[in-house]
């Protein structure tokens, strides 16, 4: 299991190319809440979600002959495009499959960061089985979504948020395959363990939560919108991590996730995917458990498409 | 007039509170525009704007006399939310009327920083003319938008574009008042007097830019729906600078800056203002000048309210 020294190594790689990203403080959303709240603004990362943090720190440790022979990966969008930014960086050729029916402005986003599309399968499990067979055809490394490095990457936001507000008592964290939430549990804990993290997931593709509630690696039915979210088959090494270091892990139904969308374009000016909104959506489900306490949601990602946006807007107002 | 080293001397005011923001490349609008594409992000700024900068270095360097009466302002919103934040950070009262139309998402705003908030008048001109009365009737500070603490406190943001991106051909910057282009001007031509600035305004709202070509101070007709750009009595002072610093001056249509609006969603996940997305609507418009330059569009803010967001998806989309 990584360690908070693991994630302090990991800074340098990620703060060669990036800048802390802010947190900042809503007088709006901490009415609604009843509590002091926070956002930690990942959207605002130059590919707009917070693993190019990952992706940095897994290329940056590789070998020669590792970054020769290219890289393979399997993305529904955030991962793929973090991936791909940091083989733009070192000049590594990046290999990526997404499924057939993914977000087009975020394969749109890989291919502009010069990596290699290509779509298979009807979702991310799918698309992610079938290019680790060609990586391992090609003799290249595939890199799963939950590769320690990308943990160790990832947590840096973690520290970032410790360090601005020493005093947090509660952070929401938003779990697809678990990167985020295993980093923010790893640094929470070890700078403070009365420090609570909550995980949250789409009730709409629970397996995580399943897995994580039930202490064993079940699989579930996965048909949320958020594709930051969507993992139908769990992952062992991030359930291990979250097992120890989640609070509590809460499901929340993907209606609430678009109505967050809209209360924090409303509060914050700023567009969330669905996983990037679903941490104010676990935190208003659970306001009771909030209330008078210094809360941080993570702003996990933005890259929500124009025509998705509009649907949730049709819905959501008026 | 202010120059490079008073901007630089603002820099302690701007980063005891705030730090730099991103200027974040964009494959995407580069392949649109035929240029390399950069965006400076003010949206990301605490208030969602620029102007926070400005703020907090005037209310930095008043005395304790001036603090302990209270400062007193006009706003559409950012402006506002500027001085409501620097208020706050130092404790000092701050009142500011809106025109009575105002953007009810930034009047909750500035009243969330607890500013006293009071609306008077159709637009932002009628509101100042009012408070600027009562400020001198209780003997408090009135601050005009072009005052030249505010411009050497927003002017940091072109400091942190050309030390971003030194070799920056041209930076596009959306023109309310003046104090952005103005700082942008100063930084920009101090720095390497190659670099093009060209400002940019709303043809429903063409005060600024006419002054700017006629060489004379000319009030015009009002009716954009971009309250950042919403002008109709120009400013002395800024226009002098101007009409120093900037090589062009653009008008463009508020349907233009709408399409921006959701040209910059599909693009950089980031919500803009009207303002902020000026600078995109006018770079489009001189596309075939911009060919193979590195441009920087400077996103002034991003504080669109929920229900003009959706105005403008149901115009531009589908």
């Amino acid at each position: 299991m990584p360690t908070l020294n693991d994630i302090i190594a990991a800074r340098p790689n990620v703060y060669r190319f990036l800048r802390p990203t802010p947190l900042h403080h809503y007088p709006g959303l901490s009415q609604l809440l009843g509590a002091h709240v926070w956002v930690k603004h990942e959207n605002h990362q130059p590919v707009g979600a917070f693993k190019v943090r990952g992706g940095l720190n897994l290329v940056a440790g590789l070998s020669e002959a590792e970054r020769a022979a290219g890289i393979f990966t399997a993305s529904t969008g955030n991962h793929g495009q973090s991936i791909a930014f940091a083989g733009r960086a070192y000049g590594v050729r990046v290999t990526i499959a997404a499924p057939e029916a993914a977000n087009p402005d975020k394969v749109a986003a890989m291919r502009g960061l010069g990596a290699e599309v290509v779509l298979h399968g009807p979702d991310f499990d799918a698309a992610r089985e079938w290019m680790a067979q060609i990586a391992a055809e090609r003799g290249g490394l595939f890199v799963g979504p939950t590769d320690e490095r990308l943990i160790c990457g990832v947590g840096t936001y973690a520290l970032e948020i410790v360090e601005d507000l020493p005093d947090v008592d509660v952070i929401v964290v938003p779990v697809g395959a678990g990167s985020g939430a295993c980093g923010t549990g790893i640094v929470a804990k070890a700078v403070n363990p009365a420090i609570q993290v909550i995980g949250c997931q789409s009730a709409q593709a629970p397996a995580m939560q399943h897995s994580w509630a039930s202490g064993q690696l079940v699989s579930a039915e996965m048909r949320t919108t958020a594709e930051g979210l969507a993992t139908r088959v769990p992952f062992e090494n991030t359930q291990r991590i979250m097992c120890e270091m989640l609070d509590d892990f809460v499901l929340v139904d993907d209606a609430d996730i678009d109505a967050a969308v809209v209360t924090l374009l409303q509060h914050t000016h700023n567009l969330a995917e669905g996983a990037g909104a679903a941490s104010l959506a676990a935190a208003l489900q659970i306001k009771d458990r909030l209330a008078g306490k210094k809360v941080v949601l993570v702003m996990s990602g933005g890259n929500l498409s124009v025509g998705k946006l509009h649907d949730i807007l049709q819905k959501q107002t008026r």
